[in-house]
């Protein structure tokens, strides 16, 4: 499906598949990590209350207010934060600040082989070398790997989809074995219950941290991802970004993300919430025979005993519960299960027990 | 500003710099060509009413209802609409998508050296090599200079700033002699008074439309811009967003976009409004001894003759009504003023009449 007029770029390119957004009233959404509960009321009233003058006019392209609060959230400065369409946006941006191949001696980015599958699809994208390493055989990252080549090294923590984290202690060890090399945390999962390095930017000059305010936050509709890092760092991401799009985060967005930010408690009560079906769902995944690792993150990554994975994969489908599955050789006996409400999961097991009693699966 | 770790990439970039967005009840803002009136009432409505599921879910990454609606409005097919995050996304991912260099043979993209100066940005971010044709001494812009080198052409219809509209019948000429070249018109200001080429996309299989939410239907705050073209252009539109930012476009955004297509009638009164008010700025500037040229946007591109235009700039930045205004040989003696209301353009014409006055200019 090529034409004469695509760039050579077009045709190297295998794009990411995100799930299914499939909709409606019966569907059990457990495949693309989203929050089950919905924002704030305070940011829905942030939304309802928007002026027309708001919208007719471009947003701040520098997004200020928004940094603002997120630098004395984090207690940092303004100009060591960044914000951007989405955390794919931010990791696009620092894929291109970062990682594109210098013009002699080519570092390749590092990264383990079980991570966001995004990460291969952006070196395609900009011509980024990558080597990916093998993880340990209990899955959780081998940090002894990543080498200080120059290059690069991104691993998501908690480590998607296999939800495992690693403590702020490992990640220290690291930044400080590879001081020539930039090290990007892409904490998209840690308000679940992993360390967050946004509070060593300033001592480790090659770290970079993004966050997003889809899962915690319960905003994936609203597109909202950030990168905290010293800020020279910021510079270069800012630098890319105004040579791409001036205003990539809108206003409702940059709106939204400061209501967020205020209503603390919801947010806490949110994530106390999750947890806690996440750590019941894992119990009785267990009790059901699946090995179930200890999840971080608000998924579970779970490998049934009693089924086919894939087969189970197909009947949770079928019954309108989607979780997610890769047939890939290291994926292929595993699903990853978001975390929804209660009653989610409770409808998500009733039906392997249906499949366990039946023996149909 | 950079640091061991920044790429070679940010070392060679110059961002583009948009125009200011000082904020405040007293500002008239006629500096980055903003619709003066909010968006239609129904915008507003679909905006306010949003729930929060639909936030914390991911939008749909197609955006597919959106497009329908598009494509419906343009007696189109939907695999002929592409959308994305403001026109300035759609035009990077169009340079991705079709003027990145191929391996041997680099043929440069061609655009009018007075044309959107985020151009030469995308360029500098791709490494694409580029090559900028004069315009005509009346400052339209010269179709013959182009050439069928397969490298691609891009201009704005109407040219900015220049406000110059080509014809439809001029675009046509050029897209036949220019068979074996990508030609990417850019209609952001089209709708106030240009012929739009969306009609002509399954004609021209080197043609792409790009058109945005931003001017005529006053969601610069909400960025949302759109591709047209024959169903395999936007195929490699597709591939190259789906190997950058799976979901482009927020929630919002979508709901907006389509909320605004349904309201015609409020989009051609307010059309009507702003070319009425466009016309009568012309005249009462070329009564006040400007040149004006002939406006198919919202905008007008005017050199004043009893003032320098750098003084002018100034004097009305310092009484609080923005214009845009740049230093360049070919630009220095004329200013880029937005339409706003009627009453914005009162104000600005009375500061004039006080200069003319004082001759304190």
């Amino acid at each position: 499906m090529s034409t004469k007029f695509s760039s050579a770029l077009v045709e190297r390119l295998s794009p990411y598949v995100p799930g299914e957004q499939r909709d409606g009233d019966n569907i059990v959404k457990l495949n693309t990590n989203e929050n089950p509960y919905p924002p704030s009321p305070q940011v829905l009233r942030a939304i309802a209350t928007v002026d027309g003058h708001a919208l007719r006019r471009y947003p701040d392209p520098e997004s200020l207010t928004l940094r603002k609060s997120l630098a004395e959230y984090h207690q940092l400065e303004v100009d060591e934060v960044f914000v951007g369409n989405g955390s794919d946006e931010i990791l696009a941006l620092a894929f291109m600040a970062f990682f594109t191949r210098k013009p002699s001696g080519a570092a390749a980015l590092q990264f383990p082989e079980l991570s966001y599958s995004f990460y291969p699809v952006y070196c395609d994208l900009l011509n980024i070398k990558s080597q990916m390493l093998p993880l340990n055989s209990d899955f959780s990252i081998n940090m002894n790997a990543f080498d200080n080549n120059g290059g690069g090294i991104v691993f998501p923590n908690p480590n998607a989809p296999t939800s495992l984290a690693e403590s702020a202690e490992s990640i220290e060890a690291l930044l400080k074995r590879v001081p020539d090399t930039l090290v990007l945390i892409d904490e998209a999962y840690v308000d679940f219950g992993a360390q967050s390095m946004v509070g060593f930017i300033n001592q480790y000059p090659n770290l970079v941290v993004t966050q997003t305010f889809s899962k915690s936050r319960s905003l994936a509709g609203m597109r909202l991802g950030v990168a905290y890092a010293n800020s020279s760092l910021i510079e270069a991401f800012s630098k890319v970004k105004n040579s791409f799009n001036s205003y990539p985060v809108d206003a409702l967005a940059q709106q939204a993300g400061i209501a967020s930010i205020q209503d603390q408690d919801y947010y806490l009560q949110t994530m106390e919430k999750i947890i806690a079906t996440r750590n019941k769902t894992t119990d009785e995944l267990k009790l059901r025979g699946f090995r179930v690792l200890d999840s971080a993150a608000n998924f579970l990554f779970a490998s049934p005993t009693k089924h086919n994975a894939a087969a189970l994969f197909n009947y949770l489908n079928e019954n309108n519960v989607l979780v997610r599955y890769w047939q890939s050789d290291l994926l292929k006996h595993w699903l990853r299960i978001s975390i929804g409400t209660e009653e989610d999961m409770q409808l998500m097991l009733a039906l392997i027990d249906e499949a366990d009693e039946a023996a149909f699966v």
